[in-house]
């Protein structure tokens, strides 16, 4: 088996996690092996995620230059977000985050080594307890953090000055695209006044979205929820729900600090391949 | 052991659950062995339990005379919210609801009893599960029903008709307490203009609340949400939360349907002994 | 034909409008012929109007008595109604109302006199054009009055300083079941803070309610609404809405001005005869 | 001079202040000088204050004999008040209050003396600074308090658990009528989810609402607003706004914790004199 | 009589409806007789109509080359807006419409010749019934439509996943201006969180609304509302309303899919001569 | 002292007000002294100016050049303002004001010129009384003008049609920095559905924000609030709060009408120097 393949079987398997880290293999596996027929393999591997479709869309036409450069944007974007989130925490205070986004640990461990004092909470986030990995991952960088059953975000949110999430697509209507709950969580957030930034990559943006096309949200197997699910308990199973821009203060991403509609045009003159 | 020992153990290791039958179980026990000492023993078990201690507040000046009629009214009283609320669920609806309430669950049957033809939507509720009960408990009824994770219930709402939940607790200032994520969905629901319903027995009335005393939200021990919890993550496991009754449209009790603040003053005009 | 058949004629043939019109011409019938037979008949005539059943409940064990008592009821109700609502009625300011309600015009008629100098705002109140009535009724008086078509009543309504409208019935949830187009107004009013009253005769109140039972919303023939509907196209002419508590300030009746969960209360204490 | 003369005239001077202590000066008078004389002139000097009236009313039959059991009334009112008042604050509360109520002093003076550790955000309280005396008062009794000037009363209560004021006088449509801003305030506590008490003695109550009238929102002279107010500026000088039951939580007062709509029929029921 | 005066006569006698037919009529008349009185003469029979104006900008330099171009534009817009706009349909779905688009007629007839099986709830539009025309043309289409009163738009929203509708004017304050109901459904919908497209030619945007020019709200005759409208009976017949940017999810034009603040950037960028 | 070192003094002393002003003089200065020390001293006297900051980055490259250009800059602009803000008030129409804005000022000053006749609602604006100088020229320009204290602004607000402000600073999120209050204004104004204009020149835009960099909240000398205040009361004198955009209809600059959203954009199209 080539190593190409290797990558995608990785991807296909979900061994490899996180949009951002699948888009990174992508670039790898066609630079080691371009082409159209491997293109569309790659993109047929994850059909929804705008993160992998601007990768190779950046780097199909010369995967060995811009390959070396769309991991390097991937490395600064990173730093940046990091950077420039990370200001908007101050001593004293406590974030909230739902769900496990790496642009969102990366704002608040480059907070903490900045030396803010400041706790988090956060939620479980079932089905999956991908909020056990967040709490863990802070608990072991020295950040105190508390969690909360997924019911109980509406109290964790009243004792919180800040909500930080991260996203997996942004359409041209400026909804972002990310775990279920966000949407609900947001909408309290606004409720309270708490600000609310989703930090991300820009090339999470999906430009096919301004033609009407919509993210599907992919409904998944009701065994994630319960196992040994009885017949006849029908499980609705979304992974994903669309915040509307206007419950979200601003995009933190690596062309900096943005309202939703900002950030759609500051996308597309950034990068005006994106189409 | 004595047979009321028997009972106060029961009661005390969680083997008897749900508020009404914990009141059913003292009824039983003060009937077994009267006197103030067991009324002490009785309430310490549950102390923050209205329906536990009005029903020995009823039954312990005669207890051979008081008790069959407590056990009669708990009996009557699900029989009539059964009814009444029966009578709020029309073909076609969708009818959402959070945790497991044995009210709830007897309006659900009496309607499918009825011959309404109507599914539901519920949450698992975490930490314990208890909407998987839920769930089963209505298949096996022969009644639709879609399970959601709880961050999932805004969307299982905005699809809904109606929101029926139960009691622990409810204060002379017409709030509800219930199963955390209680008051989240319920706000939610008044939002969408979705008609949601408190079914309870009346004597989760708590006449001490006159005074200012607040009902005690208890904090469950975090192990209940992360078993094998690691060092350095604080959970939060509160295991109710306080409902508005600006978003109760009615309590549904075996006193007929009352909004909450209406119901308080029924309460105490059919139950003086109450105080 | 005997007059008790002919008042029954006419209450069917909506010669007889207006639910305490319809409840006054029951009593008169009832006081000709008496009986469980007449009873039944003049209750199947408007099976869904709280006020003839209880004007029916009241009288019938003894018409001759009851009923002069029951139509100096209604005369009296109009005058208190009349009495308190003007007091609401401030010099400059704009009322709005919707549809035609005999309480309204009693009220502002009543303020008139009293030499208050307001307008008032009206929508037109399709599909049978009621506002129309009201507009005529109102210019003859002497009051200056604007119509609008229902879809200008947000901007009607951000104009004004009160809205009064009626009652069809009014439930033990507290809610008022009243024209098409009230509930969509009076959560406008509450957005604006615009005092919202109900004027009715408390006879309006349905006992049944506090068992569950819904008032029905009638629906009517498309036709009312379009005369030459083509095939094909479907109307939904529902010829009332429920309005949430929430959004009405009080309910201006005989008995005085309550809010609605309050003249609940107030209705069964002062009428115990209906159930 | 008489010392009923006396009396009157200090009232009428301001030198009284607090609607409770004119009402204990009124019955004082009244046990001086009797007669429907005296009834007159003393509710001539303060037309608008439910409470003086009330005492009156009380009274008047025989001041001699009641005039004892109107003081002790108010004396024990502050006591129940400070009681249940005490019992809503927690250790490690905040609580927002303005202006200056003498029962808001007294609940959180006995919250401190119960051991309650908790801090006061108030606001100045334009036009005459009643703030102030607040913050005095407070820190003088070991409270730490943080005074903000009144268009800072947002950022105070984001800041806040709680949200107590007094009352001028309670209608029968659940209004409270209080110092100018307690409305905009009680509004955005709301919107926090932030619980707001009004704590007061029942005797606020205004019967005469339940006909219809208003309470009148005295209009006071510009000059306490601006000392030298030029020419040709106009100045609105509102004492006082109605705050919506709507948006508070409950009235602590002698009779209990009761939501603004239960406390209605509440202080029918114990006061049946009221009228 | 000209041909030009022909067009002229047909635009001021309302002959030529639609704000888009207007324009291509004006668009033909230039091309027939060009220059400064002809284009000054157009723009006086709507002087409020910016897509009129807009394309004579466009055309009137050089008619003959430009008229076509013009007259093109029209056409591919109304393609791609069907094209873009039926992309938001999905089976099952029921679309809330006001009055009658062309645009919304286009996306709505483009997404049933695709397949999509959804109903449509519209109301009647008063005073001249232009939802009839709607219900009409869509039930001639094989779409099931189902028409309200306009007092029933709440209850048809609430019944609704989408709301689509037109426009006359767009503003730089992202505003757009539709017919008189538009923005108070457009309030509900958000409301009820139901996605609310605006469906148009970018031509509409006003451009020199970014000096602070006001689109006039044109004030019909009363009498279109009612023929025989008594003296001393005022009518308020006002054609359109304001609906404000936040409470529009995007509009969809020939540009694409964009929040109405970003819409206005991209038409200046598509069209830099619209100044 | 060199003439340089007097406007230094002046702007420390705050004998030079207004963030125009204080521009206007360090462009002065600068052209008396250019240089990288005089640049860091100018910016060392309010370092949370953006307006100071931007004029000196326009001109420290040539202040000889530059300097007239950046003084023709905020004459221009402030017309610019005028004239557009202007056609936003209408006959009849009540303009609500916070604190004191030379840019409103001029709005409502050129309003009066072109024979408007309209009305303004001010506050007194706390601590400083700057609704003051507000209400005293505004009625030396001939304006009718009432004041209220602060705590009376929502009373105000639901009297007014219009609601004008000025800024400080404009951060990339869209946010308004200004006078402690105006947050809370905007969201009543809101409320209400009144339109609400931020007036002021485009070089308050903060470039540094869009790094993620906050506009510093300065906390002032309690003294300011209450001269004589007592040992042990702590006061909070935020002079600013951050307003969101969501709640502000459009900012009207020099560059035009536009929504906080556009206005970003618009502003580093025109002033790319800006960074």
């Amino acid at each position: 088996m080539s190593e190409f393949d290797v990558i995608c079987r990785k991807i296909r398997n979900v061994d490899i996690q996180g949009a951002e880290n699948v888009a990174r293999a992508a670039v790898k596996a066609l630079m080691l092996k371009n082409g159209e027929k491997s293109v569309q393999k790659l993109i047929s591997l994850r059909p929804t995620e705008p993160a992998l479709r601007n990768a190779i869309e950046f780097v199909k036409g010369d995967p060995k230059r811009m390959g070396p450069l769309a991991l390097e944007h991937f490395r600064d974007s990173t730093m940046k977000i990091a950077e420039y989130g990370a200001r908007k925490i101050e001593d004293g205070m406590t974030v909230f985050t739902h769900c496990h986004s790496s642009s969102v640990m990366a704002v608040l461990k480059e907070a903490k080594k900045r030396g803010r004092k400041f706790r988090v909470n956060c939620t479980e986030t079932r089905p999956l307890f991908q909020g056990r990995k967040t709490a863990k991952e802070l608990s072991g960088a020295g950040i105190p953090v508390t969690m909360f059953v997924d019911s109980g975000g509406r109290i964790a949110l009243k004792d919180s000055d800040l909500f930080l999430f991260g996203a997996d697509a942004i359409t041209s209507e400026g909804k972002v695209i990310n775990k279920i709950g966000t949407e609900m969580f947001a909408e309290i957030a606004e409720k309270y006044d708490t600000d609310t930034y989703c930090c991300t990559d820009s090339w999470k943006y999906d430009p096919m979205t301004v033609f009407g096309l919509k993210e599907a949200i992919e409904r998944r197997d009701g065994k994630e929820v319960w196992t040994k699910m009885p017949k006849g308990v029908n499980i609705m199973n979304l992974a994903f729900e669309r915040v509307q821009p206007e419950v979200i203060t601003a995009i933190i991403s690596e062309l900096g600090v943005h309202p939703p509609t900002v950030f759609i045009q500051e996308v597309r003159k950034a990068y005006p391949w994106l189409g």
